[in-house]
């Protein structure tokens, strides 16, 4: 079967037609209009089968995984997404494991109005690259760098589920609960792009960032890039009743704290924008935690329970 | 070591600097401007070991072709080139292959005036993704589907190069000129996209598609879309001296019809516009040569040889 055959066949037809996308699949490359008064976000995620997903993983949840970490980064700039291209390595042309993938991903197309508008489909290990592309208000971008000492540090949705997702997957976990281990097998293969919440807080957040890598990674990137230190509360990290039950609660912790894919929203807020996050998150009917605050001890992470320094051990996910 | 320390100590710092890049690498995804009165074209092509490219390809030579397989697709809809995304599946952390690599990818950058937004780097089987993103002015994208009957068929530089340098490089064919080697296994391992003449001919050929599966094959694509036929005299092919002087006249003229990789321009122009084109190629100071003509029939390719038909058995290159 010829390269163009399997997105014709298995991608052009299922693709939604936006109204700004002047050429889509079928020529050398698409061709496309930006709103005007829009810069253009662009991201790129690979995964890799084996690295980023477990070779059994059912490729309607790979196609809408590989979706969603894309869609996740341009929620972390505040931008909304627009369209997606799609670099797909396969070892065999595989028409049930196709006809699977295309699916999720065309569901995933339809719910958050995006299109395929371009891709490339090559034999060899199974790889899968996304480009994203969406928009953001000029000056509206939420970066890592704008956070000050004093601001408060946020997170959407709950931590360390996917963690846990992982290692019941991988078997190393047994629940006895079923309603729990679908929850969390859920929250590992199916994670939600914090989309609304990305665009609603862009005039309101002072940083913001997505925790692919896990919490104690991700935060120090925006300590890094904003030149602060900051204080967690492990007690007000917001867990999932599913982790808390599974797991004790030193252990819901370190999830919470170190395993990746979980894909909410860290970001942090002045105190004069407070009030502001609350309306505002309010009338989009989303929610966010305050899990602590930022400080001036450039590059430094305190951990502290119960006002006394917390102790961990575990490591985000390194990708080498 | 990290991914953000393989993209911020290997690219990062080799990366050009545009003044429409809002925020390049280093944040959860890049933030750049679009020029008023253009639109966004956007290609993606991924390259993996022992498919695109020989295992023992030099590092250099891999980024620079990666780029310019992606460069040649822009060209192909008469686009600039603006930035790129990387996507890099490494086997393991190689510093002198990234050297090698970033600086391949440098010096493509800093020639075509493009820069490096974003990348993605895991670990796994040497795979190379890049998307490339260009404007082009309203209205004036070359597709493949505006070619008429009676227009005529141009082709840019020589064909056939990079098939036999190909066959060099596998040691399946040895020559005993080295200057010939050498022109050969160059126009194989470090190919030109064609963006002078893309930029050029956009408002003066019909349809435009560039030759990376092979003629036969690519112009294919051209008669689908466009709904038309063609007679192509192989006579009239253009190639090099060093692909003439090293295989038969027949040879010659399948790898010239055949082989891929050779990232020329395929277009076409109407009768009334092929004034307007020597002039502006003149100008431009680059050459296109004229190889055969649309007709009618449709879907139907005819190759001729001195007013004869011409027997071919060879296929393009086939991803499946």
């Amino acid at each position: 079967m010829k390269e163009f055959n399997i997105i014709e066949d298995f991608f052009k037809a299922k693709s939604i037609q936006r109204k700004d996308v002047i050429i889509g699949i079928g020529d050398d490359a698409a061709v496309t209009r930006i709103p005007q008064g829009q810069a253009l976000v662009t991201t790129t995620d690979t995964l890799i089968s084996g690295v980023h997903f477990l070779a059994d993983t059912a490729p309607h949840a790979i196609a809408q995984k590989a979706m969603a970490v894309n869609l996740s980064d341009l929620a972390a700039m505040g931008a909304e997404p627009a369209w997606i291209s799609l670099s797909l390595s396969l070892p065999e042309v595989d028409e049930s494991w196709l006809e699977s993938f295309s699916e999720g991903l065309r569901e995933h197309a339809i719910y958050y109005s995006v299109q395929l508008i371009g891709g490339d489909t090559v034999q060899g290990p199974l790889v899968i690259t996304i480009t994203a592309q969406g928009f953001v208000p000029f000056e509206q971008a939420l970066t890592r760098s704008q956070a000050k000492p004093g601001d408060s540090v946020y997170v959407t949705g709950t931590l360390g589920d996917a963690g846990l997702g992982l290692q019941i997957a991988q078997k190393k976990c047994v629940l006895d609960v079923q309603l729990n281990k679908d929850y969390l097998l859920n929250r590992l293969n199916y994670p939600t792009p914090r989309l609304l919440v990305g665009t609603s807080i862009r005039r309101i957040a002072s940083a913001c960032i997505d925790v692919s890598d896990g919490l104690v990674s991700d935060i120090k990137h925006i300590l890094k890039a904003s030149e602060c230190g900051a204080t967690i509360h492990v007690d007000k990290l917001p867990m999932s009743q599913a982790l808390k039950e599974s797991v004790s609660s030193t252990q819901a912790i370190d999830y919470a704290l170190s395993a990746g894919d979980d894909y909410e929203l860290l970001f942090t807020v002045s105190e004069e924008q407070k009030g502001h996050l609350e309306t505002t998150l309010a009338s989009a009917n989303v929610h966010a935690t305050y899990i602590g605050q930022l400080n001036g001890c450039v590059g430094k992470l305190e951990l502290r329970q119960a006002d006394k320094p917390y102790e961990y051990n575990l490591k985000g996910y390194e990708h080498f």
